[in-house]
């Protein structure tokens, strides 16, 4: 026993930071408290989409927590959000077409899996029944010109199962977010979009659409991707669709960002971010997108109070409203920087689920970013493999850029992600208490050493 | 869309080795065969312990299964297994012990969620009852001295949260294997042991045990975590625990690895071998233990032949035989290549579970294994973020190491593997189809690069 406690001592002569560091990633995986928080947040108010009374509850239980922590200048920054209801579910059903000479091969009608997409306007109250086109891409989709008149059209382009997740969601997405107007434009009455999921299952992904400004809004629908491969091979010309989506639309509603801090002791103007949205799509829990971002954000906060005390520039923790639907949270955040002189230097995002972290993105060069490189030391422990340049830190830090600000989006292993993202199954049992920990000490971690060497004042080394 | 098919044509000219192996790994995720694989593994057959029925069948699936795919020189390489039988469920209840003064403050008897450690003898029929004491580890059981006369011992370490799951169950699972022998020397009559998890839950946990010769054979059970902290809680001296177990031996019983390969075209007598083990547990499914491994292996092979074609040594997949209990098919596979004539130049184990692989291990110096780092660039794709030292494989191929074959263990995430290992959860329905894939493409393309690049002439570089 003589050994190690020798070797321990001098361990604390040579390096303090880095055994400081070990103790507070210790702790978080001992208490684990981040998961806890997590199961109030999706247990205790459950889903929360921006303009709900759940979200409002959610920003309550965000400023009431970081309070009850001890944490300083908490408050809500009000902004106005959008607001707009799912009305239940939508009724998605083949049936036979009976102007067609042939009967369809299997009984109908059949009912598919179907999520509308958020956002979407609502049909006329009894449906609408229109025959359906295939198409598997936007470029396709531009094409049809006159075939689209009537029709309600069905994007089928499938996650490409042999990319990335991130990248395959990235190249597919655009028919989820731009389909509708795009085929409105040329007279389709309706849209089915295939699930953004690599997985073949019965599940269905919600998500935003955005509709053009001067183009009809036509209901848009996301199907499961076996409702898609189903329907796919259905598509003989006897067959219609029926849509049926009490969908609506509302005025705006006050909802607001929550803040919290440990104010820096040298640099108290000088802010480092760290959060994740306190949004949700409304199905299931939000509890990998993004109630993992929200407790590892709050956790991080808690770890550094507790274990390493308070920080030399101040570090924030921000829930942001409304990051699924409009953005407006993010903006609001950016103004209520502008107006209050403070500088923000980092924002740290964490919204790609509670899984596994790998790596940081950061924003810079390749150059800038081997700077921090002498920091994997430290978060390695965590599953920070590598630190990469070029990102953008995430959709609610990223406008932060426009100040100033170093991005830095934490990626964790998204290999189960897409089975959870946007559905009736992204609860709680979903996630897991020690990966969701080691994302929490990951941003804990690197926003201290943020707050202990700065962000732009040479190369950054370890301590 | 012209420049990127220059660079497409340009890259073919300078590395038609990179684009070999990414075809290969797209070939991988999109068929996602390994999963097909492991669904008939383990919902055709089920747990398959060594002497049992269910092993043997798995044997001729694997033989099959690889004279299917068109593999070389398939056949079974047989070895005597031992048998051992559960008999059912362990009855482990805790009671009122009546002389004592104190009446426990819950309602008893109580039954605990319990699976006999594999390899327990049983108790009597009518099953024992004696007083319980609690350690947390085997140097503290062997202090106990006379104060273990007749009791059951409780093992209580737990595996430390704050440690990484393969570190924490290195540091605990001493008191599983060698708890019973160790206190059994002192006169004890039973073992409790808590079940190897860093989760608090009410999942027991079997795995072997080995009783020492020459020292009685007591009966050993695994407790879930919830119930050891249970029955911790309770510990006041006015309870006893009841065992009743039913476990058997019965003499060994015919067994086999099973084996097939792609004939070396210019080193046939150089030899790869890539593998799991084939047998499992008697609970569960056997799908991450070591379902994940068996599958890999067999679908590496398979993709080497259907997109890289015949490789220049031998790649030769082995399902070893009895790895839970006894270790025999990796000794009858050492002699058999003994007897052969043929050279055992490396061997790829993969027995951590079916999750997103992170790093191969290997056995040797930094020195050594950093002739390797170039390879990187084929293997980061499929999650590989790292080629560490000193590692030995693992159980079945680590024999190997003592006829100089390089020793390779496949290292996946391991966070959730705990939750599974040695349990009733250890299904198909815990293993997720794109994760284990991955570490079938890995596997696949570190057996060919060392196919086509041999394993000691000089620093290997990727080509």
């Amino acid at each position: 026993m003589i050994v190690p406690a020798l070797l321990l001592s001098l361990n604390l002569v040579q390096d303090p930071v880095a055994d400081r560091l070990a103790e507070l990633r210790r702790v978080g995986l001992q208490e684990q408290y981040a998961y806890a928080l997590l199961r109030q947040l999706t247990k205790g108010i459950g889903h929360r989409l921006s303009g709900s009374q759940a979200f409002t509850e959610a920003t309550k239980w965000g400023e009431l927590s970081l309070k009850t922590m001890g944490m300083q200048n908490v408050k809500l920054v009000e902004c106005m959000v959008p607001h707009w209801e799912r009305g239940g579910e939508a009724e998605i059903t083949v049936e036979q077409d009976w102007r067609s000479p042939r009967v369809a091969p299997r009984r109908l009608p059949m009912r598919l899996k179907a999520l509308a997409l958020g956002g979407s306007v609502g049909t006329p109250k009894e449906g609408l029944v229109a025959n359906v086109i295939e198409v598997k891409s936007l470029a396709e989709a531009e094409k049809l010109g006159d075939a689209a008149r009537g029709k309600i059209v069905f994007f089928n382009g499938r996650m490409d199962p042999s990319l990335r997740p991130g990248e395959a969601y990235g190249r597919s997405v655009g028919q989820r977010v731009r389909g509708a107007s795009t085929v409105a434009k040329l007279g389709a009455v309706g849209v089915l979009v295939r699930s953004m999921s690599q997985t073949v299952d019965d599940e269905p992904h919600t998500g935003t659409l955005v509709y053009t400004d001067g183009v009809p809004k036509i209901p848009a629908v996301a199907i499961s991707t076996l409702a898609a491969d189903q329907l796919s091979s259905m598509l003989k010309g006897m067959i219609n669709v029926r849509m049926k989506m009490n969908c609506k639309w509302f005025p705006d509603a006050p909802g607001a960002n929550v803040i919290g801090e440990l104010t820096g002791t040298e640099h108290p103007e000088e802010v480092i971010v760290i959060g994740g949205h306190l949004d949700s799509w409304d199905v299931g829990e939000g509890a990998h997108d993004d109630g993992s971002g929200v407790v590892q954000a709050m956790d991080a906060l808690r770890l550094i109070k507790k274990v390493l005390g308070q920080p030399k520039r101040t570090i924030r923790v921000v829930l942001f409203a409304n990051e699924e639907n409009g953005g407006r949270g993010s903006a609001a955040y950016l103004e209520y920087v502008k107006k209050s002189g403070q500088k923000a230097i980092a924002g740290i995002e964490s919204d790609s689920g509670g899984f596994t972290p790998r790596a940081f993105s950061f924003s810079g060069t390749d150059q800038e970013v081997a700077q921090y490189n002498p920091w994997l030391t430290h978060l390695l422990p965590s599953g920070i493999e590598r630190l990469t340049s070029g990102g953008g830190g995430g959709a609610d830090v990223g406008p932060l850029g426009s100040v100033g600000a170093l991005l830095v989006g934490l990626e964790p292993d998204t290999i189960r992600y897409f089975d959870f993202h946007h559905t009736m199954r992204d609860r709680l049992e979903a996630v897991h208490p020690r990966e969701l920990q080691m994302g929490a000490n990951a941003m804990a971690t690197l926003a201290w050493l943020l707050s202990e060497n700065g962000v732009k004042s040479g190369p950054a080394k370890p301590r």
